[in-house]
């Protein structure tokens, strides 16, 4: 498959900006799977980094594959974060959250002094959107929150697994969001994030300093 | 006591304004339990409401008593809220969270028609921030988010509770913070929650459309 490629080729990019000593975020999903299998071999080979789960899957995985991990209360900032992305557009901003790990990875990637980011070609699109957004919110207020939403012409789908709601990491529910018609993401953003009990957004704005995606054979990188 | 009459004083008034058929948001706390107890006696004698709790001890409280409740998933909007404050200002703007339930209560005021504030004397205040301003944190991003606010001198004390890190029901933490030298505090709001990890804050700005206060032995009633 070409795109498992790409995601490898991505990943393999990515890990030369690792070096010895240094604490990295560790991102969900699949091509941020590939992302910890090149971890894995370089530690094996004796590189000595400290990872930071984004998530209780990616913690799994990583003590797996012999990774050495901490937690984010006993670190200050990760000197990187790697992950991929649902989408991302010519502004390197992105959606996240398909794997439903959004809070987590957010809160990694804005503590992060470098937050690369790896994508197949298929990633790439001219604006957002094409993906649902996924937002974050306590079961509490998940109903409520969704016919506000829909009357915001935002058209929220509650996400389900196994014909049940989703369930996050943090115990909370996800609304997938059809934000195609919103014009400005920044405002978006702001205006959910101010309503009570959204947790948090899949919308990454500003936040990936390299973007490296890969494309058939070779890799891309933008970067801020 | 002149402060438990002051607060029984104005859940009285604040009563007045329940009609047959309504939907009432339940606050918590100690003076939310003067409004309880009167809805206790109001439903005794006939009157037809509909409540919904803020958290699992209003919930608790309100079925020993009798009031009949539901929950948000299952309403649009409520006609009233009724709740008290830790603080409120002469512009109407309050810091809750006191009793660790300010997440609750931000979204069912957020839905709420008529939101009507409680409060003895004492919760007056010149200014906000002599009660430290409580917001609530995923455990995942805590320490982290202490550091932080620490940088912004908003100097944070986790919330404890017997030793142990106070847990609120959505299995948050609590941050108390020093806001006495914010001078802007709706750009306060809007910092703090952007941050990752931080899923709501105790400042309740331009939410109270009448806060009723005890004053000896009556009532006087601010109105937006």
């Amino acid at each position: 498959m070409s795109q498992k490629l790409e995601k490898q080729l991505a990943a393999k990019e990515a890990i030369k900006y690792v070096k010895n000593g240094m604490t990295i975020g560790l991102g969900t999903g699949s091509t941020a799977y590939y992302m910890l299998k090149e971890l894995e071999q370089l530690v094996l080979n004796g590189l000595e980094i400290i990872g930071v789960p984004s998530s209780e899957n990616t913690k799994k995985l990583a003590i797996e594959m012999g990774i050495p991990l901490t937690t984010l209360d006993k670190i200050d900032r990760m000197d990187i974060y790697i992950d991929g992305t649902d989408e991302f557009d010519p502004y390197m901003q992105l959606i996240k959250g398909g794997g439903g790990a959004l809070l987590r990875e957010k809160v990694l990637a804005h503590n992060s002094n470098l937050v690369i980011i790896i994508a197949d070609s298929t990633k790439e699109v001219r604006r957002l959107g094409e993906f649902k957004l996924p937002i974050e919110t306590i079961p509490f207020a998940t109903a409520n929150i969704g016919r506000l939403l829909n009357k915001m012409n935002l058209h929220p789908i509650v996400r389900l697994k196994d014909g049940k709601n989703y369930i996050t990491d943090e115990g909370n529910y996800i609304l997938d969001l059809n934000i195609l018609n919103v014009s400005n993401l920044s405002v978006l953003e702001g205006e959910l994030k101010q309503i009570p009990g959204i947790v948090e957004t899949g919308l990454f704005l500003d936040m990936a300093h390299k973007i490296i995606v890969g494309k058939g054979d070779k890799t891309v990188t933008l970067s801020r």
